[in-house]
């Protein structure tokens, strides 16, 4: 199935150069895999020896490739490629996959005390809890569970296997075993928040776990109860959450970092891949904790020189001082 | 929907100083965001100073604490607040939401030679597998998967998500392939087991997988095959416990640790989170390793650092002989 | 139920040597909790003064063990004993819980576009979306989604839980918010591929993501949009890998590992659980990151040293110039 060029750029806009409307398009592709009957982009200007050599029917261009990319042949001008690409790939869904779902799947488990918007999208053997509420546009993709009381803004996606509202890990010691304490919370997740398969929002304990506007979070994480997610951050796969701590808006976490419970990060804050983050970081930045890979022979023997790290410190400071000692002898003398 | 202060005692005991027993609780509530008509707690003595200002209708605390929050108002006395305040979230629960629902949800697949004890609970979209056990007030809240022949015990609280005795990861190599071990052993699961969302416990590959009674699980967790867990150790999220290790009883394992297979960690142990167990642990204690958390930029410099770190630790020893030697020869002048 | 062990050589082949073929076998197990009408082996030489000790029926040896195992009694000689023991384990399995299932099961939605191999499974609360494929002998386990498009080979066996072609994890920043990137892309998955509970993979944002045959993946493992894993690459549980990387084959990811999105790496490698590949890897080899554990107190020490190790770096730099300066002014006198 394919459509005419004209179609995308009725629909999105941006300055067509170097080509006609009428150049069929069969597919959006990746510049270096992209071949006749293909519309491609160019974002990153680190990439442009691609553009020459692409085969594409039509590439997304900033202005100031305007020149190199019209002399390959059709381009669309626009102000910011990657989002213009994006929004062709949304465009380009919809006129192949149809309008979005809507209404609620017969398997779906909905409890009759749930208020699911008319326009929302309740999949296939989904469990809605009772008093749960989902806002206008929002899709529970398949086998989706939404507890007891909780609510999902407007247009959010949740992608398959994707619980909400499961209990916090919360338990009492006493006298050698643990006493549940009941998760009294609800989880609340604002507008335009994507969620990935099969990731876990926990129930606040006695307060809330909210997740505000435009948050985007991969897949198999974990939000324990109570995390506060400011606006439009985004949480790579795998990544673990403990519980209460306050995330800032625009913040980018890397996939499986873990960030201690009970912490505050910074709005706009950058935490790197696998990195474990022990304390507040009140000052926005990028931040790194990853372990070094070596080929296991030279790892081994770092690996068992860090285990005496600070014994090499004191040694350190003690040839410092001899031979400061020396010295001073030596002036002395 | 509130309570009288007088039938939580009635139901929890404990002495109540400085208020009476007609005052209405509307909520239970965090001690630092507690307002009028909340009971709270006060059980870490580190956060005496929140109790004179809060809110607080009513606030549980220890003998030692007692004239300083009845100077304040209402409070209950109790030898262990934080307890109390855990059976006071129960106690909550089933006045807000009735009696634990039992039986067999309408869209739950239980095969029929499947044992579930009629006070249990097998919620929505649920499968129980052949020749599965289910004990009295056991719980399996949505989309559980119960493999054949598991079992699981008394009292026990299965999350959504959450896959007992799937296949343990079991392969003979072969020729540049890898032939399937059939895992013929099961999982068993004791009392008053608790298990988070999505986490996965993997059958036997011949004997079985045991968890012991009283064992918490948070969410996303992997538990391989052939791990025995002992009673009341509780195991934070996204941790993955290797085939065949042997995890003690009370033990604490933080989240996003790693215990490697055939292991054996000793009773009472604390792992730190995102540690990595490479041997056995005969010996309780605390043990950790967390990789630090820094600046990007020093984290750069000191990881390339540690990547020659045993080369330094030879040229220490080496400024240590040439220091050594040249006292030696001083003292020898 | 016993079997015979004639009917195990009937159907597996190998030499039986020191017992008759109607020894009972109730059960298989490990050599070293093996008891009187157990089936057991040996293939690990480190093991074989458990050979003596065992109360087992039968035990699978290599030819080199023969003359020792046939002096304890009855013994299968065969030259890989591991894999006889998996393809006994699979005989057994067949044996006592009958042929693999196939067809659908009442409770599965599976949208009339999908292809289903009339041989292959699809279990209980399954769902297999718009114009999916599944191949021959293919089992999808209970609570499994697959996504529209999607391909799964022959011989697969995909465990509950799994999401395979959930969107995978692209958006444009845009004025602070993220535009969402449809994910155009599939996810094609060879033959004989396993993939473990509550694992998922994302379909490809443009061009598929690609499992060739023979891989084995274990639980909770992220695989991200656009990656592709080699034939016969095993990777266990927890594990993440981030988009567009390409894995080879043959490959071994140990548990809780993860993978930078666009690397490359050599068919053969194995790296170590835990351990963080940030760059390709070009060469097969042995490649660790794991941070060593130690007790807490020796681990803050360590750490705290850590953040300082290329100012160590220095300090050491400035003792050798020191002393090189020393012993150069010493010989200068």
């Amino acid at each position: 199935m394919s459509v005419l060029l004209g179609q995308i750029l009725d629909a999105l806009g941006g300055e067509l150069l170097g080509g006609g409307r009428e150049l069929q398009i069969l597919r959006i592709a990746p510049l270096d895999s992209s071949g006749h009957g293909d519309l491609s982009f160019l974002s990153n200007p680190r990439y442009r020896q691609q553009l020459a050599a692409s085969q594409a029917a039509c590439v997304i261009v900033a202005p100031a490739m305007r020149e190199e990319a019209q002399a390959r042949g059709a381009c669309i001008v626009t102000d910011d490629p990657y989002a213009y690409f994006a929004r062709a790939t949304q465009w380009w869904k919809v006129q192949h996959a149809g309008a979005a779902l809507r209404g609620i799947h017969a398997s779906a488990v909905v409890h009759e005390s749930a208020v699911v918007h008319e326009s929302a999208y309740v999949g296939p053997l989904c469990v809605v809890e009772a008093n749960a509420r989902i806002g206008a546009g929002t899709m529970l993709k398949s086998r989706v569970t939404l507890g007891e009381a909780c609510e999902v803004g407007e247009r959010c996606i949740l992608h398959p296997g994707v619980v909400i509202g499961a209990d916090g890990f919360g338990f009492a010691p006493s006298k050698g075993a643990w006493i549940k304490i009941e998760q009294l919370g609800r989880v609340r997740i604002g507008n335009d928040v994507e969620i990935g398969a099969n990731t876990c929002v926990d129930r606040g304990a006695l307060d809330d776990t909210v997740i505000e506007d435009g948050v985007k979070i991969d897949n198999l994480v974990q939000i324990a109860h109570n995390v506060h997610i400011g606006a439009h951050t985004v949480i790579a796969g795998n990544t673990g959450i403990a519980g209460s701590a306050r995330i800032g808006a625009h913040c980018q976490i890397g996939g499986a970092a873990n960030i201690l419970g009970h912490l505050t990060i910074a709005d706009g804050t950058v935490i790197s891949p696998t990195s474990m983050v022990t304390r507040s970081l009140p000052k926005p930045g990028f931040y790194t904790g990853i372990f070094p890979l070596q080929e296991n022979e030279q790892w081994e023997k770092n690996a068992a020189t860090f285990k005496q790290l600070y014994v090499l410190r004191e040694r350190i400071k003690k040839l410092e001082q001899t031979l400061a000692n020396d010295q001073r002898s030596n002036n002395g003398n």
